[in-house]
């Protein structure tokens, strides 16, 4: 080519969410039935009365919204927070964001320069790996283990990893894609690092409501007050009110330095989608039991999982205690090559699966091989069939395997 | 505090459209009139086909697009090119964007590393600088002035300012902030430059169909065959169907390498607003014939904007050519405190007129201090108001500064 593309587009790592895209849709055309379980899209249906007012739309033309979000939906986020009992959060304390995605980007951006570093626990949320090189960042992954389902390890292995390029520890609670609750004692022990070694604390709380076996999530907060700086919260409507596709999340910290910045930022980009924002300022009217219907299914469904595929010969699975998401252990070399297989060879009465392969979920090269992520958003029923089709398949691969 | 932002954040700039809203705000709580003058948001109703779609909303959930684009919208973009004549566009030299602002990002990091430089022309679209820091790169502009109508400088002085670092030119045409329209000549010029030097061309053209005086934009897409590497198209639907507020846009070139690092990028933020996606599809409902009427009012709109402001003492407007913004230098040593004074200070029958101070679209610091920024985006009896406002207050603001 005359011009070359950037080192860093080069660096771009794919979506190992969305990179076998591609087989799905062939095996869709071969008219085979394909159970997603690669991606966190809820099945749940939007609360009607977000959809109601999209029916009800008025606005002509739709113009830009504010760079800091629409009005009416700062309030009812805040509202929102105030609802959780953490009153102190106030508009100016809440920037919304496109999506949770760009929350993350616009944490990264405010604390680090280029070159620094941000310590995160791996397994981890691959598109964190996306946003480090979009800000010529590195991240520095602490390993987490599927044995002890996915908690954090000692302190001191954690603090071994800090070093004079360290500007924030990032947590992911409830973890995507562990399914991992984090301890009072283990968030309280981040906070002490960060105290210590004057680290900010980005906790990406997206899925904060969704907490099994009457597990609460300990949000950070509750300490936003005595480390007002420090922290940041990202936060996103998708999981929460089945909003995926509208693209809204928020930045909250009370930190003013880091609020002001993050306004310039949206101010770069104009502004969140107008007719997003405006339906989901609806929140306010959707009632809290909403959340205990959604936990309710979610927690039915993580059985399903659980039980089903822990008798599968060979696979581990940790007992999930929060979001949808947990990290399966299988009994091949190649989990890569086994999702593909799925999609391009295997059919059980014409189905197969989609599943996510983990090793897009590590920071470290070479690890989560023999591993995979599972999003249990589909109903009990095809989560029950996929189970099967995933035992039935492992059983057929490892023979063609060692043939 | 205990933690610092980033250089970064403290660099990025805010915006000169937008940093004057909280004085805007106090003149409306107290109840005076304020024209926008300020910004490019249209008041030209939204397509109803378009709104009809969201009244008619039947998805639920509203989950995650693909991060490509919705393939409804994908085709649509593509059928608006092949309208144009520009058959050779296909749906992989399509990558759907949040608004343009997230396709100038978006080309900005495919082409360059850290420390690269961008050749454009100033005064120039302000988020350039934005998305610049944003892109830890250096914004290289060369200087365009009114006397001449911000028509480009001859080539040696383009030439001068490329070097080792140059890795693309951009221009904007039609042009925000300056309402010029580039001719052929200017266009292979800067190509002939491209080639040469072996450079990108990025061609930001959203505002293509609005060009007065029976001008004619020329696109980038006329060469994009002959230099399938180097040219990357900026699209935006905001300002050609009113939908500034549904932040869509598209990236698009013929470059295979460019394209699959905007995907792995686009993968990275999962993807664009699926309502948005899907009501914009309806584009091809939208007769081109939409086009000719928004182009007529706005020539007219041009009219009353330029035979006005050119009356009034001691300002100067070069005749806009396309876009719906103009440069108008002022008889002020301080245009943005005069600005500022509109909204504080000055009222005629209870209103007054908010502008962007010039400064800001330039990257070189210290120019524009004596001009504004004005979108003429109103209709033409506020126009009309607006340009009565602006020269009583030259008169009276110069009479203080007298005193």
């Amino acid at each position: 080519m005359v011009v070359k593309i950037s080192q860093r587009l080069l660096a771009m790592p794919a979506s190992p969410i969305r990179k076998l895209v591609p087989y799905a849709l062939m095996a869709k055309k071969q008219g085979v039935k394909v159970y997603h379980l690669n991606i966190g899209d809820p099945d749940i249906k939007t609360p009607e009365v977000i959809i109601q007012s999209l029916k009800n739309w008025r606005i002509n033309p739709i113009g830009y919204g504010q760079s800091q979000g629409q009005p009416e939906l700062i309030e009812a986020v805040k509202w929102y927070y105030h609802r959780l009992g953490f009153n102190f959060i106030e508009e100016k304390n809440i920037q919304i964001t496109s999506g949770g995605s760009e929350g993350i980007s616009l944490a990264f951006f405010a604390v680090t320069n280029p070159g620094d570093e941000i310590i995160t626990f791996e397994p981890l949320y691959t598109n964190y790996n996306s946003y480090a090189v979009f800000n010529g960042i590195k991240i520095v992954p602490v390993l987490t283990v599927a044995e002890n389902g996915f908690h954090l390890p000692p302190k001191a292995k954690i603090e071994k990893k800090i070093t004079k390029k360290t500007k924030a520890i990032l947590i992911c609670n409830p973890n995507n894609p562990t399914g991992t609750v984090y301890t009072k004692q283990e968030i309280e022990m981040l906070l002490g690092l960060a105290k210590k070694h004057r680290l900010f604390v980005i906790s990406d709380e997206v899925y904060r409501e969704f907490t099994y076996d009457g597990r609460r999530q300990i949000s950070l907060f509750n300490y936003m007050k005595t480390m007002a700086d420090q922290i940041i919260v990202i936060d996103s409507l998708s999981k929460r009110y089945s909003l995926c596709g509208a693209r809204l999340g928020a930045l909250v910290s009370l930190n003013q330095e880091v609020m002001a910045g993050a306004l310039r930022i949206a101010q770069s980009r104009l502004s969140a989608g107008l007719i997003d924002q405006t339906i989901a300022a609806e929140i306010k009217k959707v009632p809290f039991s909403h959340f205990q219907k959604i936990k309710k299914e979610y927690q039915k469904r993580r059985d399903i999982i659980y039980s089903g595929l822990k008798k599968i010969p060979g696979v581990f699975i940790p007992k999930p205690e929060g979001a949808f998401y947990t990290i399966v252990t299988l009994p091949v070399d190649d989990a890569e090559d086994f999702c593909r297989w799925l999609l391009t060879d295997f059919r059980l009465n014409n189905e197969t699966v989609m599943l996510a392969p983990a090793n897009g979920f590590y920071a470290t090269q070479g690890l989560g091989k023999n591993q995979v992520r599972l999003a249990y958003v589909i109903n009990a029923n095809d989560l029950k069939k996929s189970i099967k089709i995933i035992q039935k398949a492992l059983a057929v691969y490892n023979k063609k395997i060692q043939n």
